[in-house]
Parts: C-alpha cells; structure tokens; sequence
C-alpha cells in the first residue's frame, strides 16, 4: 500500500501572498463542498499550488478579456475538482460574457457564486459546464474527456497557426494546459488522446497529472500500477516528474520546461497527497469525496495555519494581487496581439475577416454555392459518396471546416480531394484531412475540442462504432457545439461483414440524446440538404447517418423536393391535399423502397401517400398544424419502414401500425439476401400497407 | 513513408510440411475472399506463420473436444482476418460440437462451409461469431475486444486455478493467445486492458501483434507512430520482438520465452507485410480490404510456389498432419487431465461437482436461499443498496459469480464483504473484488471474456458511464452470454453533480439492444427479484439499473408481490378485475411516485391502477392475453412516469397519454429541487392522470 510521499512538508501559512493566495483557494474549496454536503477536495487542496503557479506566473489569459481567441486555454479535465476552477476563476477576478458574447460586467464567479456552489441554477455547478460559468473551456466530469478534448484545441490552434499567420503577423501562438488525475489517465480515451498528439508533435499541450494515488476504492495500487512515465514517453511525448506538489519552484522549473520543449507535448507528474490539510482524510480514499464535517474543515484551516472562524474567507490583497499577476501579463499580451491583428487585418483583410466569422459562429458568404445537386437516377448513389461531395464543396468555401476519420476515410469518403487540402500531419499542420487512426472515442472528444476552438469540425466512421464514441457526443450535445459526425454504412446494408458491423440500435441509441439533430437522408439530394443543415447549425451537433449502398436518386420533379429536409419529415409522395388511404413512412435506405411501393399501390388505384422522415428531432421541432399535416391523425393505416430497431416508432404508426424494421440482430451474408430475409422488400411494404387498410376498413364496419 | 521491413525474403514452397500447411492457409483465404468478393487477407497471409506454428507446436487444444475446459484459448482479436481462423479450424479437424454442446460428427469447418464464406446462414460468417462456429471463443470484429476479452479470459483461469487447483491436483493451467492488429492497439479499450493486465501480472496471457504498419488510410504512420513496446514496458508487460513474420524459428523462440514468462504478461511483436504474396498490393493499404482480382490470387499463389490452377486447394497430407500435430499433444494432455479430474473429483466431490455445474451454466442448489426478503418501509432503501446486500447473498453460495466495479465499489454498493472475499490481485487470484479501475470499457470486455470462461461475472459502474461500454453490452448480447452490467445512480436522483453525470438517454439506448434484459427495479424487493431474474438468465446478459437516492420498500401485502418482476410489468396497485379509469405507469423510481398518486386519486374515488413496469424487455415477451390484461386497450387514458427520455413510452401510453420524462439534460441541484423542477411531484402526476380522465370523457361525450 501507498503511503504519503516524503518531502510534502508545508510550512504553515507564512504570510507572503503565494501561500495566502493558494491557501485561499484550498479553504474556499472546503467551505463550498462543506456547505454544499457534496463535492470534492481532492484536486482543488493537491493541486492550489500548481494552479497558482500556472495562473498567476504563465497562463496568457486577460481576465477582462477572457473570450480573446489567443488565449491560453486551461482545462480542468478532473470536473469533480471543480472548486479549483471556481476558485482561481474568482481570484482571477475574471468577467462574466452572456451568451451573445457582451460582457455583463458582472465576475464571472463572485463569492455568493461560491456560496451557491452546486445549487439549483448557479454558476457554479457540480462539474464545470461550458456556457454556464465564463472561463470554463469545456464541460469537464466524465473522465478522460477534458484531456481528449485538449488535443482537440491544442490541434486548432496549429491549424489556426498554419493556415493564418504570416511571416510578420502571428495571430494564433497559445497554449493548451490540463489537470488532470488518475482517473483520466486510466480512461482509454486519454490513451487514444496522447497517443495522437504524440504522433501530433503537439508541443502547444501540457498536460499536468495530480499523481495523488489514490482513488475512490482506494489507493490506486488496487488497479493501476503501470508506469505512466514510461507510457507517456512511448507515446513521445517528454515526461517531467515533480516530487513535492507544495514546491512552487519546482512547478515553475517543469513549467518553463514545457514552454522550452518544442517538439513534443509535455506530461508533469506532479506527486501530490489528496485532501491535503485535512488531518483524518488526507493521503487516503477518503478525502475523495467521501463526507467530513466542520471539524475536519477547521483542523484544516489550522493546517494552513488559517483562521478557522472565518468561512468563504479571502484574505486582504489576495485577490488583487491574484488578478495583477494573471491580468498584467495577460492585458499586455492581449493589447499587444490586438495590434498585431490589426495591422494583420490591414495586410490581410480577408483572412482577418474569416477568422472574425469563424469566431462568431458564422458561415462565409456563398459557402453553400457549390453544393451540387443531383440529376434523378434509378441506379443512384451510395448517400455516402454523395456526402463526400457535398463535403468538398462546403470544406472548399468554409476553410475553418476540418475534420476526418477513424482509418475508414476510403469508406466512409469523407476525405477532402480539392488542391491543397492535404493530411494534418506534424510536419504539415496546414492540412485539412486529420487522420484519427483506429481510434473513435478519441476522435469524438478531440472534435469537440476543435469546435471549442472556432473550428467546425467532423467525424467519420460506421454507424456501429457510434457506440465507441457516445460520451463525446453527448458531451457536445450538452455543451450546444455544432459538430458533424458522419456516420456510414447505417444498416444490414453493410452486407458480408455481418452482425458486429451491422446497426440495428444505434440509430435509437442517437435519437435519444436530447438536442442531437440525427438525419438519415434518403438519397443523394436530402444528404446535400442534411449537410446545409448540419453546417447552418451555431447550437446543435450533428449525427449525419449514411448508406453504404447506392440508393435511386429520386426524380424530384415528379415528387417533392428535397428542401423539405428541413422540416424533419414532408410529403414526397401523394397528393398533400388528398386524404390518403395508407401512409407508409420511410427514413434512409428505406424510402426509396416505399416509393416502389406506393407506385403499386397507386397503380391498384389505392391513394397512398410517403412520407420521408430523416430527422424525427426537427420534425417534432415543427408546430403540431404541419405534423398533423403530414401525419394525418385520421389516418392511422400506416406502415413504418426502417432498417433498424423499432424503439421510438410507435410514436409514428401509432398502436396499430405496421412496422418493418429490425428485430434481432443482423447476419452475414450479401445486401439482397439480408433484405430479403428481414422482409425489406416491396411485396411485403405492399401487403402491410394493404393488410392496414383492411384492417380500419373492418374496424370502421364494426 | 514506411517501406517493406528488409529480411522478409520468403522461400519459396520447399515441399516442406511447414510452408505447405503456411501456403494452405494463405490460398484458402485468397480463393475464399475472391470467391465471396469481400473479406479481408491482410492478417491471415501475414500471420499464417504465427498462427501454424502456434496451433501445432504449442496450443494445448484437442479438436475431437473443443470444449474441454483446460484447453489453451486463441483469439482472433482481427477478427476480420476470419479467414485465418477458419482455415486454422478446418486444417486442425476441430470437431462441430452443438448448441446442447453435443458432438454432431461433423467438422466445425468443412472445405465447403470455407467455400460459402460470408453467405447466409453459413458457418464462415465475416467475423468470427461464438456460437455459430465450433473453436470460436468469442466474437470479434469491433476492434480492441478480443484484446480486452482476453484479460478477462486469462483473469478467470487464474481465479479458477486459485479457486479450485490443489497441490496434487492441477485442474486449470491454461494460457490464452490473441492475435492483434494495429486497430486492435490503437482503440483504448485494449490500452485499459493492457494496463490492468499488466497490473494483474498474467503471466497466462500473451498477445501476439501482427506490426504490418498498414492500415486503411495507408501507412500506420499517417496515425500511429508511437513505440509500442515501450508503452507495454510502461504496463509491466514484457514484451519481445521478431523481426521476420515468415521465421517460424523466430516466432516459436518467441512463444518459448512467453511460456518461460511467469510475471507478467507478454506481448510478441512481429514486423509482417499486409497482404504478403499479392505482388501488385503487398506491403500497402491496398492489401487491406481492397478488391484484387483472379489474375493477383493467381500471381500470389505463384509467388508461393503454388500451383495456380487450383482453388481451395489443400495438398495431400497437410491437413492430416497439421491435425496430427495439434491433436497429437491435444489429446495427450486432454486425456492426463481427465485422469487428473477423476481423481480430484474423488478427493473433492463437492468442488468436481461445482466446477461441472459451472460449465453447464448451472447454478449450485440453494443460491438464491439467503437473498434477504425487504420489510415495508417508508422511508425504504436505494435500490443499490438493497441490490448490494442481494448480491452478497448470492454470491456466497456461488463461487463462480465474480465481478467489480470501475473505481466505483463504495458508491455503486457492489463490493463483496461475506468472509473470504477479499480482492482479486496480483497475489490474491481467489479474490472475489476485482478492482477494475477507471476503465469502465475494458470491464465490460472482460467481463465478457469472464462468461466465455464459465465465470458468472457481473461489473458496476454509473449509468451515465455506460456509454462508455457500449460496444461489449452489445457483443455481450451478440454473443448470448449472462453477463450482468449492474448500473447505479440512475436518473436526476443523482441531484449535485449535474449534467454530466445525470443519466437521461442512457436507460433508451440500453433498451434499444437486441437481447439484452434492461430491469430497473423500483424497490428493495423488486431488486431480489431482478437479480434473480438476471442469475436465472443462461442466454441473455441483463442490465441492473438502481437508485442512488432510498426508494421506499412498498407494502406488499396491501399492493401485489415483486415477484411479477418476471413479466416484465405487472399491476401493482388497484384490482385486476376494476375496469381502471386511468393506469399510471412508471419504473424504478417512479413507481412509489405513482402509487402516491395513486392513493390520493382513490381517496378521491377515481379507479386508478398503478402498473410497476421493471423491464420492458420481459413484458414483449409475455402473450397478448396478459399484456392486455395489465394494459387494457380500452383503457387509453395513461401517464407514464420515468426520470429519462421518452423515447419507447409511445408504446404503452398510447398517442393522447401523458408522460413525465425528461425532455431535456438535468441539472446541478439537490435532488428535491430537481424532482420539482422537472415535474416528478405527486402533485404533477395526480393532475395529468384527471386531465387524462377528463380528456377521454369530453371525447366520449363528443
């Protein structure tokens, strides 16, 4: 078993404003977690040191300015510890920008913030929640995520190097620092995260690990042994162990390093003693998060050689001169930069201008003129090669649109062609096409970092492997980040490679996150709409879900455009004014199977109506007058038509309905005999569609 | 750009046994991938070496018993390399055992079943599916698995040999192989793996790393340029590295070295060429996946010194001699270990006679005799903590339930405590804990690999977290295997920490899965039944979702008994015979919600009826009769009540029911001010439940 580290001496509070202002940040910690009976000490009491050594001595931040897009980024990746963010945030003195990017005037956590801590609506959550407390990067809690999402930001910012600066005017030179624990380190995700930015060269990232090992079940030696030194160095990055997380100097000597190492991404290990301070807890698992009362809390302040009478307690000077040393160095480099964009926007009006949209949100003028549109045509396309083209001649328009694949490029045919589009390598950070490798989760999380970062960035792999990646979408769902994960090969349509390969779930499984937009396009038209929706998007990421199989480009004068896209579901097929017989609802792959089936029931004299229904989140964004149009309540004949589970449909065949869809799991074998075994075929769409008009005709007779 | 490693000058077919029983292997798979237009050759041409002189010179397997339990496991974690194994079952006459595990006589892969690879209903799917293939031992294909499996296979032979072995009588020693890719490295879950294997010190456990430097992009090196080796130096593996794949010599001193291993892990490292033998695309991305033609097959076979005019062509002698060999020491040591078993059968009736039933999938008489039975109690219990003391009541009459938890034991309630227990470590192999650490995608791969070694393994995390382990619940599912995914704090009730960490999709996207049984019970003795339910389970793994926050125990002699768990939904509260006015429906937590309701709308004298619906899994299953018994179609006036999404509810509230679910993400707050905020208040659910009346009255009268 783990003991406390030698040499974790701690001088009591001397008085000077280093150890009054870090003390601080321990105290304010305990009287926020102890007031709200939950939270967590661990990073907040082991790592005050380091956080003020980094904010008030390196970090380029200007708190009055902390939307500057060339700041610093910090990262807390251990979210629980989210009293050290408050904490520093506070000292920092940093102001608080709404939504629309003014600033409020307000501090971005003033000490009643504090007070609320992990109250109903407050600034101050339980983890650190992007867009609900100015200065949080990113929303932090499910480990590993921070971590990955900084490779993210830290590969923006070279993209954003290479592709803006120039020779006299280096606009984007900032840094990406994280804290992180154990936990993320033992998270695959981090894994995949560091092995990338290894590979990456990514010098612009430091990550600092809070090696207090100790855990939740207790100390980490139950479970996590490995030498992560010598992990780190496989992974290339350079590793730098500092043995006493009290000793400043020794933070500052690691952290000078990493800003001299410019080759490769930089790792301090900071051996650290979790709860420091609280004489019963500390050093063990029970300083994680488990209770401890107001006793604990003023034998801690008497550690610090604090005054244990006073709570929420910042002591004369300490936030101003916490703010001075984080606000000066950061006035003067912000001042210095916004110079330098100026004069780059003189010399460079257009770049200066992208970069302005890009900040914003917004969109360069024409970025959708040469999206192409599709002649009809009954062989038709895969939707994901008409993605693919659709993507190049966005990705063309809109240079700040980055993104790529988890090794499946070839197949999913997301990579970018046009001249001078290129791989993102270490040697060439100009390049548009990043190449994950075999690494989904990673790739997830490192997206959503890049969006972070003004980029508008993308994903590529199978619908299956969504399931490797499903934290990172969440999380850019909660955080209201526009990505785009493509998703290809939707369905028993990926044939021979069987049911490993085959979504059947998935589809249900994206459906379900609150917020996230999943299309399903039916052809190669509706996906260039889906991408104009997905791209159009400021607040919502994007599940772009793709065939694999050419599907028949449908003949769109002869049915309804594909515009109404946009709307989630619309009439393609039936007149809209007529009061149809049967409804059959089709989404993907499967509308164009409706189709045929509606063409034989038309030709029988049955008036039956398809309706294309790619995205179920925008067509329940419609008013109930267009959705009852489309769906008309009277008529409830309808058949469902869906390679893939049934959950969520009953909503729209109602009670009674038919549905063709996935019961099971797939097989192994070639596209037509899968469709043919699961019952995707016209007959069958045809004989359920007349079985439900029999069966009202009856009930209606009764 | 990586180039062809030198030194991998191939001899051409000497006529040797060795190179023909390697070139056999090699053109079974260029004929059966052309033949199929679709499969993959790059691992099965490169590593035909590794994988012959492992099955005949070391594998401890019998092929007329491939399910004696001692033999040595090979995984194919490539698993889109199937052919490899195919052709490997096939030329070592595995025997097909059948789904009762009864012999048929007939090979588990004929040259026929080879020649109808990837069709339907064949016996040579594109990935390696268990059950389907006699010598299978898991599915693979999502990349990673295999390699996280494995740990869990390696872990149960130790804790089996701890558990059972006695000085004279050795019944578990086995080893287990994996052959792995560069996607199987580059996904974290096999780094999470890897790091608690080595942490485990599994001597037992040697994965064998097929470094073809290609992957589908191109080159390994556009992704993945990190030194493997040292990373698994930095897991406490050891790990050796051949340089030539065609070296058969080098390959078996290699495996030599893993036998006489007994500290750690090993990983084999083997620089091969992609496609080796396909003169136009060898040692490039095209050999991956990529169409090649008959003329290539042709030239490969060539290059192999092989007669080109022949298709699934096996030499006269190869396939009895590479069977001679594998069968020769297979059933040698098959044999000396029955005499081993008979004789501790004798010596230890009690043990022989668990370690049968283990293998059966059976349970010991009288497990589920301590499970406690829970008092009415208003104030009542968290369903995890009733679910903690249920599971230490099985567990100690079932040595063979063994399971852990990510970091998470304190919290999720799932630690063993009953005398014994103890941890499951490096020196401590009959540990019942397993600490996983925060690595909750590898613990439900190894879990998996637990339940292909006979072991009834169970793993715990917090809901939220089980997107982080999709991918194994739903091989888990795939593969039909018992596992049980217990998982806590399961909506709002998680109250401070937020967001994040509030589960609102997750319970929908579980439901989603082919197979597998999600129960959320709503008290105490609804928890004994599940648990039952899921330990009864011999072909579905079961998720166990439970309440952070104390449910109260319902009365149950006043409302109906938990046992109606087993159906899946059952009427807990008015009379069965009552034409109900209004049935409230809810699950987990819900459920004492409803039931409040429920008694203040009777008071008022409104026939209500409260429907407990644990898991929606074993209602589909139930006959229409009771499904309409519980749920009268004429009884439309509903509200369902769940603390997450409402995707599914459709189904059972009907199109005009009300629900109280959550619509969007939580929030950070103690958990009473969320209940309010989000409208799970008596209150709520007493007047939508009139609404509804009122409703269907007014469209009566109308």
């Amino acid at each position: 078993m783990s003991a406390l580290p030698k040499d974790v001496s701690h001088e009591p509070t001397d008085g000077t404003n280093e150890q009054l202002a870090i003390d601080t940040i321990r105290t304010l910690t305990l009287d926020a977690v102890l007031k709200a009976h939950s939270g967590h000490v661990g990073a907040p009491l082991g790592l005050a040191p380091a956080a003020y050594t980094l904010w008030t001595q390196f970090l380029r931040y200007d708190p009055d300015k902390p939307d500057w897009p060339n700041r610093d980024r910090f990262v807390l990746s251990v979210g629980h510890g989210s009293m050290l963010l408050y904490s520093v945030l506070h000292l920092a003195g940093v102001k608080e920008i709404d939504a629309e990017g003014r600033p409020t005037g307000k501090p971005a956590v003033s000490l009643d913030d504090i007070r609320q801590f992990r109250q109903l609506d407050s600034k101050t959550p339980g983890h650190p929640e992007y867009r609900m407390t100015t200065g949080v990067e990113t929303t932090t809690g499910p480990l590993g995520q921070g971590c990955a999402n900084s490779v993210g930001m830290a590969l923006a910012e070279r993209y954003l190097a290479a592709h803006y600066n120039r020779p006299d005017h280096v606009v984007f030179d900032h840094d990406v620092y994280v804290f992180c624990g154990d936990g993320d380190l033992m998270e695959g995700v981090s894994a995949e995260a560091a092995s990338m930015a290894g590979h990456l060269k990514l010098s612009n990232l430091c990550w600092v690990y809070d090696n207090n090992r100790v855990s939740i079940e207790g100390y980490t030696d139950l479970a996590f042994s490995e030498n992560v030194i010598e992990r780190f160095r496989g992974y290339g990055w350079h590793t730098i162990h500092v043995s006493n997380f009290n000793d400043t100097a020794l933070i500052r000597h690691a952290i000078e390093e990493f800003r001299r190492t410019e080759d490769r991404p930089v790792l301090i290990v900071i051996d650290s003693v979790i709860g420091f301070g609280l004489q019963k807890q500390q050093g063990t698992a029970k300083a994680h998060g488990e209770a401890f009362d107001a006793e604990d809390v003023k034998g801690a302040k008497r550690a610090y050689g604090w005054d244990e009478s006073k709570d929420f307690f910042v002591p004369d000077g300490v936030a101003e001169r916490f703010r001075d040393a984080v606000a000066g160095r950061g006035r003067e480099k912000r001042e210095a930069w916004e110079k330098t964009f100026a004069a780059y926007a003189e010399a460079y009006p257009r770049e200066a201008a992208e970069i302005e949209r890009m900040r914003k949100g917004e969109l360069p003028e024409g970025w959708d003129a040469d999206i192409p549109s599709f002649e009809a045509d009954a062989k038709g396309v895969a939707t994901r090669d008409a993605g693919g083209k659709v993507l190049n001649a966005i990705a063309a328009k809109v240079p700040y649109l980055i993104g790529g694949s988890a090794d499946l490029a070839p197949s999913t045919k997301t990579l970018l062609t046009f001249d001078g589009a290129g791989s993102f390598e270490a040697g060439s950070y100009e390049g548009r096409n990043l190449h994950f490798g075999i690494r989904e989760h990673a790739m997830g999380s490192i997206a959503n970092g890049m969006a972070l970062s003004y980029l508008r960035s993308y994903t590529a792999t199978f619908l299956v492997f969504s399931d490797y990646m499903r934290p990172p979408i969440r999380l850019a769902a909660i955080m209201e980040i526009p990505v785009v994960f493509v998703f290809t090969h939707d369905s028993i349509g990926v044939g021979e490679d069987g049911p490993t390969h085959q979504p059947i779930e998935q589809l249900a499984s994206l459906r379900a996150i609150p917020g996230l937009n999943a299309i399903r396009p039916c052809d190669a038209n509706e996906t260039a709409e889906a991408w104009k929706v997905a791209m159009r998007q400021t607040h919502e990421p994007t599940a772009l879900i793709l065939s694999r199989q050419p599907l028949p480009t449908l003949d769109r004068a002869k049915y309804a455009s594909a515009a109404g896209l946009e709307k989630g579901a619309y009439i393609l097929a039936g007149d809209e004014g007529e009061v149809p017989e049967v409804i059959l609802i089709g989404t993907g792959s499967e509308v164009s199977l409706c189709v045929e089936a509606h063409e034989r029931l038309r030709a029988e004299g049955i008036r039956s109506r398809v309706v294309s229904m790619p995205s179920w989140h925008l067509f329940e964004k419609q008013d109930e007058a267009y959705r009852d149009r489309v769906l008309p309540p009277d008529v409830m004949a309808r058949v469902g038509v869906e390679q893939a589970g049934s959950l969520g449909w009953d909503r729209y065949v109602g009670a009674k309905g038919a549905m063709v869809v996935m019961t099971t799991f797939g097989a192994s074998a070639p596209i037509a005999k899968l469709q043919a075994k699961f019952g995707f075929t016209t007959d069958n769409v045809v004989k359920l569609a007349k079985d439900q008009i029999a069966r009202r005709s009856s009930a209606r007779d009764a």
